[in-house]
């Protein structure tokens, strides 16, 4: 097994990294970076203890640039890259290698539509149908032979676990609530991203059908049944989390007893998605986990749901492991961490 | 200007006397605390600067029990003490002297409600309609005279702040989602409030209908119109912040400019409360101030409302000095910081 | 493999079942609590993933009482319990099962000394003898056949880890400063401890001689060299992590290679204590892992160490299972975590 | 009364017209940004509150570039420029209007010290001794007159407050470790301030004699007697605030009491700079306040020293605006806040 990550140097690509070098099938992960290439992956990143050198060994614990990584060579190709920059570098190998790609550039079928929500048009739309939307417990059969996985955001990845089960009982719009850790908006050098500016504070920001993961939510809504989201995302001053609160009004009755049976039903034998112990999930339970906790109530004839992952683990790079175990035939669980903080 | 202010050692009493101490209509502040009767002010609390001293020179710069503090010959009474606690202590003051009251004892007109939220009967039924629900900016006339002023719970403010212009526009229920820093909880020596269990988490609590908030909401908004709210409160890693997000299906057109304008008009001339230079405000802006701020969007038929407040300030002591302002003639924003952090 | 841990409820304790349910030898692990017997493990500490009941199949998945969890039939106790009710139950389980005890109780060879740090006499001094100081990367070959293991303090282990490589050529006292996150201080339900009062905030706190690791420290100083310590602990708004500098006036000329030599030789072929590839740690690095980065200095005469570790893993839980790898000749490295945050 | 500020667009420029704008004897502040003129400050800076319009009628509430704001003109001029830019620009005005700056580019006297330790040759050599090092409770004499202030960074300001009464009795060297919020870094774009890196993050930097502050220590101490210095500051996860624990041999015996004694002398008559009433003091109390709150213990013949303020207020932009108010007689505390939080 010989794993290329391209964009290591990113939030979803270090943790890529740390899952990667402790799964039991992995032996070997090359690691590409364009502005890096050449530096020791552990000075770059002090966090990956000296352990990681063995699986690090075929570039001698270096980063390298992708003519030296030969991706096409891989057991599988995981993309980290920034949205548009993935399409164009992983475009060509589609076909030759699994891609397990982490951008929103393959996520939505409709290269119209990434045009309206991206701004430019797409770079490959003729790739778009080889593609399969990794949300892993909706998805695993078509995900099993894949060409290209498209993993979804974090903000889809915790709405639509919740609100999947009931999209058939819900009128438009559900009004999707949704609190992210900082981490969510990347490793960009922007002041907003200051530790001053964000302890100590929270917002919302790009609210109703703003946000460009509306589109992808609907899209992946539509295959149940079809169903409008109003979503406005806040940011707040933790590193990794997410919680989702959604509401929406029920198009018929349904008990509290009967949303968990549903919740139940949907999720059985899934590993890492099911109804929190406590009734309603925190986010600090699924911390560095590939687990979503849910909880439901209704209330005067609304529902309510209410969702827990890690942006950066179930929202990012552990679902893309999720998707690599799924695609290449290993165990579902294999290498994810299942225990979070208290 | 001899100010009592009972039960001065939680968050709220604390914030009281810091406001209170730097007021420039006010000389003397007589600080009753029960559990710290006796011990100097400074030492229980060692933010206060030893300025302070000059204030609280009638009990000598330490606490007294309430019979020392002679509540009854003051210009004013806050209370700062528990709901249940607030009731039976001021009742008997009520007539005598102003009572500023931070609890939740005189906010809802109805003592079977009351019966029915906080699980027991009213201590004194009979006081309920000599107060006024301390909105100040709602409320300026009737706070003006009277004898009882009910200060709003920070999520209550927070959110009619931003909800009541609109009350007559919304159809129900409105959907209230509010963020809030964990100062809000009290100051409860309980295991989930710790540092520890609280930093790097978040979650919903007490969701739809059933935070004890949810009456005082809809007793204030039906005196614009009725309308439901169905109100969800989340816990966030931060001190001192409060932000709200509600959303409304409207039930006739309105632009987001005419959505502006109504803010605009509704708090014309009031020094605290406007739109957020931003659009969309931040906690950060209005950290340890007296202000709301505010946002309107419009969309798919929807309204969404922001609002962001210091949910000890604004949602408490800060407002409540405001309602004394008003109560006594003096400037509405006399003693009241207006300027957040960056 | 089965397992008893005494004083499951606490941080130390809930670390070591996160730990032993992932480690590979691990089989059966049997909670015990005082407190909590007889509830689901799951809803005490819902950070825990559901794959965990598989390793507490033994209870059902539930906390027992010590009585009901055998522990003198187990392949080793971990005792989590505080100060004073450790050395009281695991006592008489001394000789027949091997204790790895977290409390202060076994720490300490000179049962005089013990009184006057703790203010109580010793409940069992003639077991002083029979434990081992369990810094792992120093008594490997004590730990090996120990009855009892008494694992160091958080401030001890970061501290011993950096200074005892040189206490042959440090002249007294070593001036050490800590900076502990807030989970060292336990999960104590004081208002101190509470997030408001901890974030935006730090302090010092029993500097100087008055913190009872001093006496651990030194006696495990002499060993090498006698040297006195002048300890000042700090806390810090962290929840797990810690970095300790040490100044110490050097005895002999150094140079900052030869000082480098000097740690590598020390920790040769220790899977985790070894130079940081910062030259300087961060807590960051090594959090959530069983890590001590460290770092040297020479300046005018002068020797300045530093180190990085997590107080409840490195510092407590993590090293615990080093000890029982180390106790029952396992791999050293076995279950324990080596990759940090970024 | 005219103030022209200099560079507000970074923290300190940010604070000091938070500080101003309420000060009682300011009419009129000219905000002058090279990079933001003619934007309006509300919503550069949507922290201040309406009122500061009244402050900024001179530009129509917005800011100017520096050859619109006539500093020449002006009553008082503050700079809040970086080291380097800061001598170029207020060089000129020398003479003409009295100059307080918080950069460090006219606190060391000798122009080769400056050269070695900023790595540059000094643009305005000539002026240096036209400047007064502006520790405002050691030199109001020198300040009252002076044509530059040159306000001392934070980390001298909280370490020397604490170390100048007994620099007498110290012997070589003081061994001060400093623990800094992250706003004394600057609002600098770049990975290593973001929130994900130091949120849950701690660490030394710069230690020993390498950072810059050392100098501007050492000379101020050897006014009183000469004292090298060991210094070593370390970031943790606080906006504002610091910390510094100072460890010095003690050249003859003192004790607690008498070290008590010294510091109440030192500071009799200050409004800012006392003992602690907690003994040893925390940074929440004096966040946002002009206070340092010191703590002193004598230890094995060693003192240690307890520093605590808030680095952007005390330690840059709150004693820039004392110092104004010694510059031009005004009372020495107005408009500069004393109550902390809690």
């Amino acid at each position: 097994m010989r794993i290329v990550v391209l964009g290591s140097t990113g939030y979803t690509g270090m943790m890529l990294i740390r899952i990667l070098s402790s799964h039991p099938d992995v032996s070997s992960i090359v690691p590409v970076s364009r502005s890096a290439a050449g530096r020791r992956v552990t000075e770059v990143d002090p966090g990956l203890g000296p352990t990681v050198e063995r699986v690090l060994a075929a570039t001698g614990g270096r980063f390298v640039a992708i003519e030296d990584g030969k991706p096409d060579e891989a057991s599988v190709v995981f993309s980290a890259l920034p949205h548009g920059a993935a399409a164009k570098l992983v475009g060509p190998l589609v076909g030759s290698v699994p891609i397990i790609d982490l951008s929103a550039d393959f996520r939505l079928n409709d290269a119209a539509i990434y045009e309206t929500v991206y701004g430019r048009s797409h770079p490959c739309p003729e790739l778009l149908d080889r593609a399969v939307y990794g949300l892993s417990e909706w998805n695993r059969d078509r995900i099993a032979g894949a060409q290209i996985v498209a993993c979804p955001g974090c903000y889809p990845t915790a709405t639509l676990l919740a609100l999947l089960p009931f999209a058939d009982l819900a009128e438009s719009p559900a009004i999707v609530n949704a609190m992210s850790g900082i981490s969510g908006a990347g490793r960009k050098e922007t002041q907003d991203l200051l530790f001053n500016e964000r302890s100590e504070n929270m917002n919302a920001y790009n609210p109703g059908r703003t946000h460009r993961h509306v589109g992808e939510m609907e899209q992946e809504l539509a295959r149940q049944a079809p169903l409008e989201v109003l979503f406005t995302p806040h940011l707040v001053p933790v590193k990794q989390g997410m919680i989702v609160t959604t509401t929406v009004r029920l198009a018929g009755d349904l008990s509290r007893e009967e949303a968990e049976s549903r919740v139940r039903e949907a999720y059985h034998g899934s590993p890492f998605v099911g109804l929190s112990p406590r009734g309603i999930p925190q986010s600090r339970d699924v911390r560095n986990t590939n687990r979503c906790d849910l909880g439901v109530r209704v209330s005067d004839g609304h529902l309510q749901l209410f969702s827990a992952i890690d942006n950066l683990y179930k929202g990012a790079s552990g679902q893309a492991v999720q998707n690599m175990n799924i695609l290449l035939g290993f165990d579902e669980a294999a290498g994810l961490r299942v225990h979070g903080e208290f």
